[in-house]
């Protein structure tokens, strides 16, 4: 049978994830299944299994990343990656990571039944602690990977209850003994939900992100007069809370005012003394602005600086603005890109072309080798909730665009 | 000495309150003197103490609340009232309070050093619970006392570590035995500061306050759909806390609008997952309108209720509203607030006639008898924070327009 012949076992690939779906199962559907719990350790030793069942070899590294290596023609070469992990949010979805590592996984069970020997190695990954949620940063272990992040300060990363990362990766038997440090990739694919609307909205199958939004984070603080209620007027208040509403609305209409896939949000708030007598005196929020285009983003920050500054000014508070993150955008690899569009063409599959507002492991694996993602439809765009849901359909179309990309990748 | 002739001795009434401030000071000038604290159990033994000194018949009722008795030519009338509370907020102010008490104690050693018998008796009293920081509701005993709260309830009710009033009051040594019910009387004046800016602002001494404004509380519950900030367009978000921004903006317009003396204000905020890159999904805010006028008040509430509800649609989120407090205005009696104008005249003192925004003890006392309250200025209008300041000369100008209202009183 030729490779571009060869399609995945879509029964499999759902009862794989049906299978996993159960470790950490929450009663409303989704999972909970935190970086480092004993849920992911469960999942980890599924896992493991099911990489022994095909005979791949397997490493698990310092940072508890998990690597079943299937040898090619030529074991020299760089090998093609794919991935992507199995932790999930609290009370996630089913689907958010874990179809990355099953889709790898279908595509080397796929490669073994049909016994096709590639030219390169092909790799599926785990990575650990894509998600953040238990231990900050975010795609840790492909930052450290990648170079990016270094390995002790990562290890000493706690979580709410004291817990190191290192102590943790002990505690579930999962510190391997090599080193984590990226080695040359000839590509890495990574199968991941939209975990956004737009494909579900316009009735396409697969989505080919171009890149990663650059994100900004921002602090901001406005100092009032807290007071009573009662006996002070309208007239001479300084309501941090007033004036901190007019600010959330000006982030509301920054993007539109702004173009080029922005973004802005302001997603948490603490209001003090925060009583409903008083009137409030300080509030400290958050503003997110993510952008294709780093400069423009920027330039927004600037633009909402300024305007929160005369806003705050009218309403007799100070204001006190710091920026708390900056991650430049991500351009994935422009060949492996046209590569998922033409394969999920030669599939059948509707495509759009977009980019991903969120952060991803090949966010980080981008700045390392050639890299692209696959995604597949977030139905009504929920994603890091229960409900979290795409079609066993879709689950499939993406895995054989995965399987495609990866089999002509490992020609090359 | 005609009795219209008789000034408190303005040295004393400082000494007092500057005593009474050593009991529960905090660092930044202010005191913590949390209702049947310690520390209130010490300003109240002062304060028997004190009563003992200048020979009142003290008398501590159910509630805690604290009256010594001054015999009047015939002790079969109806008695004079007056008084406050010596509890605080936390890190609250010097004269929120204990100036009313202070006040009426220095109006009472001032009838005693000179001699003067009263037609009426005279009381001086301290009402447990005033601020309701530690224990809610305010005002908690004044209310038993004036028939609108129910003793057993308010005994039942608890603090966060779970203590309840009446335990705390055996804590203390005082329960006493005493029914706490009303008897008639004849008058009830309260000393007490502003607790705004108006008559910081207008430079004047002297506030006349015809009553207190309507409260009425809201709650609001917004509905969102909750998402991750990157992946999800501007368009078709449902956002609850922009949507919020919007009511806030609203409510502050509110009183512009509909005139009236009326105070509206947002308070308390609740924004859930209140995470930096999560759009808010629910938000939970409070509503706070005063007003003198009732049904003024509530005309605002079904605007805001109409404008919200076209917010939260415009915004594609769900609300819900419910009414937690409705409190009717209350008006002093007219001939005591003439009674507290001309003598405040009669001492050469300007007067501002106002309302207060703010309940307090004589709220309910107005509910039994006739009642009027003193003002004098709060710096800056702040209070319920240790900067809470009035001049030395206010308070002894507020303690002498007392003096001089009961004088009047007890003798008619």
């Amino acid at each position: 049978m030729a490779v571009s012949e060869l399609r995945v076992n879509g029964s499999r690939l759902r009862e794989s994830l049906e299978r996993m779906a159960q470790i950490g199962a929450t009663p409303a559907g989704g999972v909970q299944r935190l970086a480092l719990s004993d849920e992911d350790k469960q999942a980890r030793d599924l896992l493991v299994s099911w990489f022994d069942e095909i005979g791949l070899q397997i490493t698990v590294d310092e940072m508890g990343n998990i690597f079943g290596r299937r040898s090619g023609r030529d074991d020299g070469l760089w090998p093609v990656l794919m991935g992507s992990h199995v932790d999930s949010q609290p009370r996630g979805g089913r689907f958010d990571g874990i179809l990355g590592v099953m889709g790898a996984l279908e595509v080397l069970r796929t490669l073994a039944e049909h016994g096709v020997k590639t030219r390169r190695p092909v790799v599926a990954v785990d990575w650990t602690n894509e998600e953040g949620s238990r231990f900050s940063p975010a795609m840790m272990a492909s930052g450290v990977w990648a170079g990016k992040l270094d390995r002790d300060w990562v290890w000493a990363r706690t979580d709410t209850a004291g817990k190191a990362v290192r102590e943790e990766l002990e505690r579930i038997a999962y510190r391997g003994d090599a080193p984590c440090a990226g080695r040359p990739f000839a590509a890495y694919y990574e199968l991941h939900i939209e975990q956004g609307p737009r494909l579900d909205r316009e009735g396409r199958t697969i989505g080919v992100p171009i890149g990663v939004l650059c994100v900004h984070w921002y602090d901001v603080y406005v100092d009032g007069l807290a007071n009573q209620v009662g006996p002070t007027p309208m007239e001479g208040r300084a309501d941090a809370l007033v004036a901190t509403a007019e600010m959330i609305l000006r982030v509301r209409e920054l993007p539109s005012r702004m173009g080029g896939n922005m973004v802005a949000t302001v997603g948490e708030i603490q209001n003090e003394p925060n009583s409903r007598n008083i009137i409030p005196g300080h509030v400290h929020f958050t503003v997110d602005i993510r952008s294709w285009d780093d400069e423009l983003a920027l330039l927004a920050w600037e633009d909402l600086k300024a305007g929160f500054a005369s806003v705050a000014s009218s309403h007799g508070c100070a204001i006190r603005m710091e920026e708390t993150l900056r991650v430049q955008h991500v351009e994935f690899d422009t060949h492996l890109v046209d590569r998922v569009q033409s394969c999920a063409e030669a599939l059948g599959h509707s495509t759009l072309p977009m980019v991903s507002g969120a952060g991803h492991d090949a966010s980080y694996m981008a700045l390392s080798g050639p890299t692209a993602m696959i995604f597949v439809p977030s139905i009504g765009g929920r994603s890091h909730v229960e409900v979290e849901n795409t079609t066993w359909e879709d689950c499939e179309a993406g895995a054989n665009v995965l399987l495609l990309c990866v089999a002509q990748s490992a020609e090359e």
